[in-house]
């Protein structure tokens, strides 16, 4: 039986995102929070196992409602933003378009689906080449536009005047992925939501300390809200993960610190990084640094024999890898390791 | 700015699965299991918030592997089987066929991704009508036909010659779906995966006490595994429900004797019903029982007055509506209502 044959024309060049456990000492490779709080997960011991979830995770919508000052018919659970990104493709459509280099997930997903997926090269210091995109958007008509803002893996936001040139230059839905917003120094877009009607906004749990959840947010119109949720699956979210998604926004303001300690050490960490000799941070708003450094890969290959474990962006970025913040413990560990095994 | 334009056509006349939360004393609507395992969520306590699942829930399919005697690499998680069926149909596209009346995620999600989906009337003893499955098998060349087994929301098992006979007529890959198969007397068609290789076998842990969670297995060949692998979000199962998953192949004895018991309860059902004048059940192999009843829609709505909600079936089943086995004073509740209600 040839499975291949039997598979969809755009599956059969599709490969999996590569997410393999790799064992290591220290690990700064997947943007994750080094806090950990394992004391809201006790909410989830009153759940019901027997019974489904909430289909509308309407307690939790009200949790985020009031941190974001956005009405509960504005937004939409996912399981991770990574199942909005297919909702999102599946109820428009293609082309979609986005920057390069950027989350691959929104190629991965466009790819699997099997509309045209634009990557638009950014410019030289990784900001939106609003020429590039309006010609694109003349040209493919898109009917999404992912930005992430802050950008991943580069970790800067866009020009806020870029992204606003992108969002009226088109018809298309604009979808600022802002996962890293938290991190950022500017505002974030859900201000802007009333005055913008093809904006949409993706939030997410996973970079402040709660990946294990998988938890993401669509922040959109009523009407665009209403759509999406045609595609979605009745139970997508799990009863612990909602349950303990309510916690985290009970307690956000001491999530929040934990969050301005990890922008402190990234700042540390950059100044330090910039100290070493042929190594060339890339600023950043979010809780990692691209950086770049000669023989990228070798270097990454060394680090992880010394127990550190980060991201090797070759060849998507030349010489470039990524580090995520970890406590200044981890941090220190890793300064260590880079500064023994560059020198 | 028009929403609708900008969907993809087969979007705009899709509508979302109706899945409220209705309030109720006797909630026997969900064919979810009526006993709760709350000790079995203690060890999720042990999770760490800020870190990503292992994607590939390697320890949860080595859990599932020794319990069913198959091999790990014939498994694939899935955020409930509703994201499997997603996955499936994304891989390998349609047209899709299945019986009708069934499950209706099969064919709301053809809907959804847009691919053809083609319903087979069961015959009078809603068994599979072989030949008209051959025939549309022959019309409209599937590549992916969907059997509940036990069916729902008839309840029954399919003859296993006639589900032979597709499996053998059809280059497609034929999906049993075996969310009731625990409570079946029927062995399953786990055993036969080597034999048929187009064979595709869904699990799920909803129906035996963990509808929270949203576990859902695929079984099959390798080579299918590995296919569907490619359109796979790589944390689509949370770090809480693995955890919780592998206590419950830990504890599988003990929860297969609450799963007796609902057997033993839904027999002693099924003749309370059969006794009662103007009430029809119709035989059962799962968590449930489907009866026809005079007036079905005016009954249904009776017993929600009542406290007690169960699923109304109509129009889709005349005069149909459909319990769940509950625990005895469930039962019992329910029985009694439905007694004043008819009279």
């Amino acid at each position: 039986m040839n499975i291949e044959n039997l598979m969809r024309k755009n599956i059969r060049s599709l490969r999996p995102y590569e997410a393999k456990e790799i064992k290591c000492r220290v690990k700064l490779d997947a943007n994750e929070s080094p806090y950990s709080f394992p004391e809201l997960l006790e909410k989830a011991l009153s759940v019901k196992t027997n019974r489904y979830p909430d289909p509308e995770g309407l307690a939790l919508k009200k949790a985020a409602s009031r941190q974001w000052k956005i009405p509960p018919e504005n937004l939409l659970l996912g399981n991770g933003s990574d199942e909005l990104i297919y909702y999102l493709i599946l109820t428009f459509g293609g082309p979609v378009i986005f920057p390069e280099p950027t989350f691959s997930m929104y190629g991965i997903i466009s790819k699997a689906i099997g509309v045209k997926a634009v990557g638009i090269k950014l410019d030289k210091n990784f900001d939106l080449d609003t020429e590039k995109f309006l010609s694109a958007i003349k040209k493919h008509k898109p009917k999404l536009i992912f930005l992430s803002n802050p950008n991943n893996p580069t970790g800067n936001c866009f020009s806020t005047d870029r992204i606003f040139e992108i969002i009226r230059a088109t018809k298309a839905l604009v979808v600022v992925d802002e996962a890293y917003q938290p991190f950022s120094s500017k505002n974030g877009f859900i201000p802007l939501l009333h005055e913008m009607e093809n904006l949409v906004i993706m939030r997410t749990l996973s970079k402040i300390g709660f990946a294990a959840l998988r938890v993401g947010f669509l922040i959109s119109s009523a009407d665009i809200i209403k759509a999406v949720n045609r595609v979605r699956l009745p139970f997508n979210l799990n009863s612990l993960s909602q349950t303990v998604a309510i916690e985290v926004f009970k307690n956000y303001r001491r999530i929040m610190k934990t969050v301005k300690e990890i922008c402190k050490e990234r700042d540390r960490l950059y100044k330090a990084l910039e100290q070493l000799p042929g190594v060339m941070p890339h600023p950043t708003e979010a809780n990692f640094i691209l950086f770049r450094v000669g023989n990228a890969s070798r270097v990454h290959r060394a680090l992880l024999k010394k127990g550190v474990l980060i991201r090797n962006m070759t060849p998507l970025i030349k010489d470039a890898l990524r580090v995520t913040i970890g406590n200044p413990e981890e941090n220190n560990l890793f300064l260590k390791a880079l500064e023994a095994v560059i020198k």
